[in-house]
């Protein structure tokens, strides 16, 4: 990976793009940066770790590697504002949480040959320069979603995922969000819902076991990166919701009819899930 | 508290009484045992935490703290047997995560001065002997329910998971039931119907990011525990779910709206929650 890249431009040091950046410079690649807290890019430069600030017009963005780090609402205006002084880029990739909008803003703005969607993951409650980490990709799942045909980019994407112990899988964008409105929305709705549920019932998190603790810790996740990503995926989470707000709809029948088997039944269908 | 016992017998070797077997064992209490399960008992007798077993039909259930460690359906019935045989008993306790059932049946029994319920919350979504370990309770809160007047059983409650490095906290059966609906067993039906509806989706656990799999991982507990749990406290747990119910139904609604303003302030209620 590390020879594919020399330079590397990444817009947003959050949890991912900040992590992203201190995998970047430990191998070597020369890491510019901007994002729109001054106090990150200050973090960042101190702790060697961010070589060169750029500006906020993005006209200075130019590099081999760029990547857009910021929450999906307003990844497609910045792949807009900086595909212009992007053509050197040998690969220009994003990391959010939903993939058909960024893919086909590629498309439209004719760099789908240089760009490839990534979604690693890797995301946890926490968010922030503050949360990033080094080696947050180790062993990570990572789609990547081409927007047209395959290209040296989708190779040049796969190498650098690979290079920090992630493994990538390409995969459709349509189908992508459809899988993560399950995989990942779902449970983020679910944990903020039950979460306003205990709140409202006067039940604190400190009155949580360890298994309640886990079932609830998504709760704490960043309410704008959250909403950009529910709107975004609006249709595919409803979906899913619907399929979730069934399952417990059958699971309160069992329980008003006392049936130990549906119950039961219920609970061996949840453990087999499980354990596959 | 190794004052207090010199021996205890304990009825059911899962992960909380086979655990309490080990900490007790621990702190030269010497531990008599029952379970259904012979090879349990052959591993705690070989592993020298069980001094001697007890006969199935607890005649010689006799001990200083007699303790009863088997799923809530049946705990009522072993208490029955028990308490003739169990007169000496300086405290007699269970472990279970309902506790109105078996208050009342201690009340019934004529053992009130000697029964205090307990509930350590300290379980996970692994059961059985195999899953038990030293230190389980260590931090852990214990729920305490008195079945009558404070007695110097309670005190001896007290010292008991003390020692043990748990935190105990007396509280009404009947509010424990209702607390517990809300803290512990919703979020193991929501994580179990969760689980059910990807599997009905094809979504695998494997496809989950850490986030995902930390909600659904409680899918992964006993049915047989949690059957019987569902239907000792169904009513308090219909309105836990249906508490849930409604704040998902909400956030359905915000989205279908795409109302931005209202989706964010429910992230922003979860996350307030999650960091009070």
């Amino acid at each position: 990976m590390s020879g594919d890249f020399r330079t590397a431009s990444i817009v947003g040091l959050g949890l991912v793009g900040g992590s992203l950046a201190r995998d970047l410079a430990a191998r070597g690649v020369r890491v510019r940066a901007y994002d729109t807290d001054e106090r990150h890019l200050d973090d960042s430069v101190r702790a060697g770790i961010v070589s060169e600030r750029i500006g906020p017009t993005l006209e200075d963005i130019a590099a081999d590697l760029v990547v857009i780090a910021v929450p999906v609402d307003v990844a497609a205006d910045v792949l807009r504002r900086a595909a212009p002084f992007a053509g050197g880029a040998r690969l220009i990739t994003d990391v959010g949480s939903t993939k058909t909008g960024i893919v086909e803003a590629a498309r439209t703005l004719g760099i789908g040959h240089q760009f490839i969607g990534s979604h690693p993951m890797a995301g946890d409650h926490r968010s922030g320069w503050e949360a990033s980490r080094a080696g947050l990709f180790s062993d990570a799942r990572v789609y990547l979603c081409p927007s047209g045909a395959p290209t040296p980019a989708l190779d040049l994407a796969c190498r650098l995922w690979t290079g920090l112990g992630a493994h990538p899988e390409c995969v459709d964008a349509t189908e992508h969000d459809r899988r993560l409105a399950w995989s990942s929305h779902l449970p983020h709705v679910v944990a903020a819902s039950i979460a306003v549920a205990m709140a409202n019932a006067g039940i604190s998190r400190g009155d949580l076991g360890p298994g309640g603790r886990d079932v609830t810790r998504l709760a704490g996740s960043s309410p704008e990166v959250w909403t950009a990503i529910a709107l975004e995926n609006a249709a595919a989470i409803d979906a899913a919701l619907a399929g979730a707000e069934r399952e417990i709809a059958s699971f309160r029948q069992a329980l008003t009819n006392g049936d130990a088997g549906e119950l039961r039944r219920r609970f061996v269908a949840a453990r087999n899930w499980f354990e596959v």
